[in-house]
């Protein structure tokens, strides 16, 4: 089987799949607004029909919600070849507001841009053009091929921009005919347009909400000021203790469990030339504010986290009260990495605070998210195998990195089917995904096609 | 002319003062509701009356609110003797809710309770049974003595609980008229049941908010978390370091103009024995949290003070959102004592908040209200001719106090009169004033009229 033949005749189909992911596209899939549930039917339908134009058994599969999407090559395909599990959205982002979109969101088209051609519409990156690159791929595998180079199932959502709720039952109850070798999930973006990347590494996250009492009712400053405790001064002292000096986080072993960098992880990380001038200058700052003595693609992907994520108290509407509050609340998340355990440091966290407090101060603790950080076992030799091949097609070599935030279909390939899962995408920063104009990079597209043909060739 | 013969005169004269009383009180005067703007003006009508009745030139005076009721005892009165000017006021809070008084507001009655007979009814202890206390003093030596022992000028409002919005242009305009030797007011309390006080120091106010800027727009705590600057961890620094570990504020030049305490106001404060367990045990707090090495009254007195009566920022609605605030905010403010310059202050804590600041942070201030600290110069002879007058009248000796709060009309007094004002009032703790169930007890009414006729006696 030739490599070279699949790429080309992606080369020439390229139009065809345009036109294909256009047709997609214009299908309303909104997964959170009942008046767009039709529309989300007709794109699972839309997808079982493209599948099984591959010659795939495929299946629309009814959930509470928006029915699921599963495909599979036939049992007397590819028996002896590793078996891959393919995942995507199908669902759509609302498009509000409509009027700052340059063109309806849901009439795509193919436009020319300063910076190149684009697929401009809703879901052009966030999902439908990301699963379509892995579609178009098969679709060129067989067309020269006669037959695909591995086992391969597609499970498609339609629930992914509204919270995945019939997600975790659907793989519990379907297990079995869900478990593959290894997950792919085309749901990210690369690192820069000339860098591709396989996300090993996720965050955990642990959230909690304090909330400091001090006296039972608020009070008066002018009567009480100066003698009463005010919790709201307590809170802002927990707070600034969470941290020390150097940015390391206080909290009695809370880097017990994490992990230095392998070597070869940081060689690669290093080789990115991580621009962090601009990816501050892009939110209006200029200086990493973390922990001293890592670098900022360590502070976003392999370090843990403290942060407060909302805080409040007292009189805050407008004008001036001059109460002393009776109480002081926040809302306070870890990113966790390694193997940091999220209900061994919920607790270290909770009897720290109980600890700081002065007389008079009580807190009460509610837990929010619980869940530990992400690691795939980049020993299996799938990851290597899809490394070279992304490094072949894209100008840069591929990363092995990191993700600061959570990505829950991650976790549960991992947790429910034990199956690790490779995370590659060829989404970029400005493709505006949640926000007016979504795009999709042609470039994008195309090379993404072309990435997982290589990708299925080397894990033939 | 004999004191003891007023005194008489007072307790003989009890029930008919107490029914004079409770005909003010039946007057709804709510200052705040344009409902009883009649009442207010029913209310100041009485008063003019009652005045008249005293033989003293008594007038109400439009202004473009409620009106003032202003008298002087006539001018062929006591010519060669000290001037004093009475304030209260007639108008009163509203009585919401409702449903939690156990009779009528503004039915009054007499009732006996299981700590003796109270005046019960809206404005009974605030302002209008205090401001009787005085009036009722006049009217036993008027009765004895055919005359008053001192020159006396009345000025009432009918907007004090509704923020006095015509007070200031009104002293401005007859500044002439209201000029006295020194003030009176009759709206504060007893120290405890059987400790009278004067209110010598008011802390002054300065209120400040600051907004703590970082990046741009709210981040996604797991694209930037560990490497962005959170503004809610700079406030958090911020607050923290406005206090040091002894409970001292930080701010630079703040204690320059703090004066320490007397030691004859000391003296007095100590022995007033004050039981600062069940000053904070009302509102459910035990230790003292303020300044080291200072004593409690102190701390609310005479001690400037740093609280937070508001802090926000991020997200705080129900359950959790990961985000990395742009800004976060707080409320500030200071009581200043002595001659602490508020505007000196506030640039002082501006240049030390701003060079707090780590990189990429940025912070803008709105200025609250500024006063300066009230001190009334207690040299001045009547002082001390008014703390042996209670002194008689009370079981314990009275003393001169501070007040945490600030109460602007002896400002006003000082500033636009250039006149010390003797705050000197009956009410007590559990006077219910601006809450259902207002009374103010027989023994305060009694005896404040009889502290009245000795002090005016003390004056003569």
């Amino acid at each position: 089987m030739s490599l070279q033949a699949v790429l080309s005749q992606i080369d020439q189909d390229l139009p065809q799949a345009t036109d294909r992911l256009l047709e997609l596209l214009r299908i309303p899939s909104i997964s959170t607004d009942p008046a767009y549930k039709e529309a989300c039917d007709t794109a699972a339908d839309w997808l079982v029909a493209d599948l099984r134009s591959l010659g795939l058994k495929a299946d629309k599969r009814p959930t509470p919600g928006h029915p699921m999407v599963v495909a599979h090559t036939k049992d007397d395909d590819a028996t002896d070849k590793p078996h891959v599990l393919f995942y995507g959205h199908y669902d759509v982002q609302p498009v509000d507001p409509l009027d700052l979109w340059d063109t309806p969101p849901f009439e795509p088209e193919l436009q020319d841009t300063p910076k190149g051609k684009v697929i401009r519409g809703r879901g052009a990156s966030d999902d439908k053009g990301q699963l379509m690159t892995f579609v178009e791929a098969c679709r060129a595998w067989k067309a020269v091929n006669g037959t695909l180079p591995v086992r391969i199932s597609f499970f498609f959502e339609g629930e992914e921009e509204s919270g995945s709720p019939s997600l975790v039952p659907f793989m519990r109850e379907n297990a079995r005919e869900l478990k593959a070798d290894i997950a792919l999930i085309c749901d990210t973006g690369l690192f820069d347009e000339n860098t591709p990347a396989i996300i090993t590494m996720l965050r955990g996250l642990l959230g909690e909400e304090l909330t400091i009492t001090g006296p039972d009712r608020d009070l008066h400053s002018g009567m009480y000021g100066g003698l009463a405790v005010n919790p709201a001064t307590v809170l802002a002292n927990v707070i600034d203790r969470l941290h020390d000096e150097d940015g390391h986080i206080t909290v009695p072993g809370f880097y017990d469990d994490v992990p230095e960098l392998p070597q070869d992880i940081r060689a690669q990380w290093e080789a990115l030339n991580f621009d962090v001038k601009a990816f501050l200058g892009d939110v209006g700052l200029s200086v990493p504010a973390g922990e001293k003595g890592r670098t900022p693609l360590e502070m976003i992907w392999s370090r843990p986290t403290c942060e407060v994520n909302g805080i409040w108290g007292g009189y805050t509407g407008d004008g001036f009260k001059t109460v002393l509050p009776s109480q002081a609340h926040a809302k306070i998340s870890f990113r966790l990495v390694g193997r940091q355990d999220p209900q061994k440091i919920r607790e270290s966290f909770r009897d720290y605070v109980r600890d700081m407090l002065p007389a008079d101060c009580k807190v009460a603790f509610q837990g929010h998210g619980a869940s530990p950080a992400a690691q795939m076992s980049t020993d299996n030799p799938a990851f290597e195998k899809a490394r070279q091949a992304l490094s072949e097609e894209w100008p840069n070599p591929a990363a092995y990195i990191g993700c600061g935030g959570s990505i829950p279909i991650a976790g549960y390939f991992k947790n429910i089917l034990d199956m690790d899962a490779m995370l590659i995408g060829f989404g970029k920063e400005d493709d505006n995904i949640h926000s007016p104009n979504e795009k999709y990079d042609l470039r994008s597209f195309h090379k993404g096609i072309r990435s997982w043909a290589r990708i299925l060739a080397a894990l033939e």
